[in-house]
């Protein structure tokens, strides 16, 4: 037992029967054991300042622990020292691995632990700090060539569409959801998201729409059905693509919806508006001129365009264990850094809407989900992948609720154009 | 009479009486006088082409004249070579003088001829030309150090409340109104602008609001009457200050609210809301993590702030003629500048809104009574005065229905905040 043990407020998770990659130390004498401890003391100590003391106790198996302090929320203990030691040699991105891998366990609630870490780490209000920086030059996302670009998708999005209908819900939307109240279903929010979108493009029945991204092709279906447009959906996720083919044969709107398996930077044609819902992340900062190139040519003089994206308050790396493990390629940009898609193009920013707590919400819904279906997840990949996944989607929701992440959904126009509404009244007057 | 006169639409404008204070050149022999046309309308082409081709005339007074394609919509006719050849030399600066002192003179209305000069030389969905790139080089807006902005804003506000009292309407509000219908009054639209303005910051009773550039004091007067708010307001114009002190006193409200006459970087305290309206085009791109520096200090970990500002998509200076003659120092910033605001800060965009629309109304609106009231204004100063603040007015107009300004308000919080709105429907929904 550690020696901070009691002072912990009872809580649930220890989910992992730990099976720790990383060798147990052998067992010590008594004097050495002493020292041992105190050096695990000194190490966690040096992991606790480095996370800017959060209300979290951290422990060595059977060994030392720091941090118990009143009120702390959770536990979190190394199998070992050398685990430890392992880990500090790059946190944010081992802490992953090694919860992934069964060598830390967490007593007390994940999502609970991962906000206290984000908030204590993050310094609210201070530039960001040279240890940052140097950690965004270490963690710098992959790049996203077409090629690579392909290889990264196919990394997340190719995982088996089987997989993400456990959680997903019913719309099979993998993006950020919009609750007109916090009461709203996952399935309910994720209908009135498109709405919101169709409703800020103010889609008319016969008008055109191109989609960059389009996941399962959900949104494409949905604006076809319900605003009558026809729409031209890319992604260069082979199974998203067959699925959202198989959809549309299905629901008979095969003639109004193509999908199209190719990247976005090969769009061509002139069309009534222009949306992306959850492609930017993948991106790169750097195509992001290009990107606002095919809107631009995609519009023309007139017409609408909207970009929905999980984004940052300022520039920062995603969390690196995310980036290397989950989202290879991925990356939030700040506010500052999407004005490089719009910029360029004299597309003029009509209205900027930061929904970030409805993604937390969203996030929540499919935690819910995924910890249901467990079970069929183990079967389907292995103890590992669960875990990995399960951490992936609670650090998102601290992510969220402590604004380490933004979502962003952004309406724009050509700049010559005056085709632009009035208020933003008929969005919520109906 | 000149070579294209007849092929115009009859039209108004012609006002002055052109006292040119360019020397024009002796008569001319036949020959001399055909070969003086000639140059002349090399010269004219080459402006006419410098413009992008704008649907308009220019003509020399007597003399040679170009663009009379059907459907120009105004001609611009210079009193002589002289103010041609002394024009070309920097026409940006220099045709809003020549149009002051009457050197140059209008056959059509000026709305729409700086409307259709605006749309033609811009370049839409192009990037910025290395002209437009070496103009901004040319024409840097004057610093804004403390003493700097002193008197940038001396210049503008200081010309007598009398004045702006002729033309603002009854709310003294020199900013950008918000109208709820195109129809509404401008009162009305002003009026509207405060409540908006406040919803977005949602403002209770009890609660403490420090303004940055409070102009004649209308909207802290408003949030103090209307919302039950403290309000501490900065301003480094003595003339608005006198005005606004004086009005709360009247209004009984001087309790409530304080004007202060300094600059808003001298800010302290702790307040519930940080609000700046029409402020930041006299901030100066470089003060941007200044101006963040003291909204993150007067708002702590907790309340909301809005900054509501002309600007741009993408960086430009300003219209060189309005930054040297009306507005000395103001720079228009794109909203990838206005990242440099918040985004040192940790400061969270939680909404943004283009009034680009309602700012050109908004100027209708005044040019119409500044029209009516030139008389006055011709008594108060003189004649270049008069025509020199006409074409500020009419050219904003052009401005933005041209697409060439925005109109920005960007609400915004701590980033470490969750205080913040679920949605926007509290704005439209009463």
């Amino acid at each position: 037992m550690n020696a901070c043990e009691q002072s912990l407020a009872t809580a649930p998770e220890r989910t992992a029967t730990a099976r720790p990659q990383n060798a147990q130390l052998p067992e010590l004498p008594p004097e050495a054991l002493a020292h041992a401890k105190r050096s695990d003391r000194w190490l966690l100590s040096h992991l606790f300042g480095l996370l800017g003391s959060p209300p979290v106790q951290f422990a060595v198996k059977d060994g030392a622990c720091v941090g118990d302090v009143a009120g702390a929320v959770a536990r979190v203990t190394f199998a070992s020292r050398a685990t430890l030691l392992w880990l500090l040699a790059d946190p944010w991105l081992r802490f992953g691995d090694a919860y992934s891998d069964g060598s830390v366990v967490i007593d007390g609630d994940l999502v609970t632990l991962l906000e206290a870490i984000y908030h204590a780490s993050r310094g609210g209000g201070r530039r960001p700090s040279l240890l940052r920086r140097a950690l965004g030059v270490l963690h710098r996302p992959r790049a996203n060539s077409l090629s690579g670009s392909r290889d990264n998708i196919h990394h997340h999005y190719d995982l088996g569409n089987e997989f993400y209908a456990l959680w997903l819900g019913s719309t099979m939307a993998y993006t950020c959801a919009y609750y007109p109240t916090p009461e709203a279903s996952l399935d309910q929010a994720q209908i009135a998201k498109m709405d919101h979108v169709c409703r800020k493009l103010r889609l008319q029945p016969g008008e055109s729409v191109v989609e960059a991204g389009c996941g399962w092709g959900t949104l494409a279906l949905h604006m076809a059905q319900h605003y009558g447009v026809r729409v031209r959906a890319f992604n260069i996720s082979r199974e998203q693509v067959a699925f959202a083919r198989a959809r549309a044969q299905r629901e008979g709107l095969g003639s109004q919806v193509e999908y199209v398996l190719d990247d976005y930077r090969n769009m061509s044609g002139r069309y009534d508006a222009f949306v992306s819902v959850g492609m930017l992340e993948h991106v790169g900062v750097k195509n992001y001129p290009a990107l606002g190139g095919v809107a631009q040519r995609c519009l023309g003089e007139q017409g609408r365009g909207l970009i929905h994206s999980i984004g940052r308050n300022f520039p920062a790396p995603l969390q690196p264990w995310i980036e290397r493990r989950i989202f290879p390629g991925a990356y939030p940009p700040s506010l500052g850094q999407m004005a490089g898609i719009f910029e360029p193009w004299d597309l003029s920013v009509l209205d900027v809407e930061n929904l970030r707590l409805h993604y937390a919400l969203t996030l929540r819904h499919w935690l819910g989900l995924y910890d249901l279906a467990s079970e069929r997840v183990r079967t389907m990949f292995d103890e590992r992948f669960v875990r990995m996944w399960r951490l992936y989607l609670a650090g998102s929701v601290a992510a969220f609720t402590t604004g380490t992440l933004q979502l962003f959904q952004v309406l724009f126009a050509p700049g010559v154009s005056n085709d632009v509404p009035w208020t933003r009244a008929h969005l919520y007057n109906r």
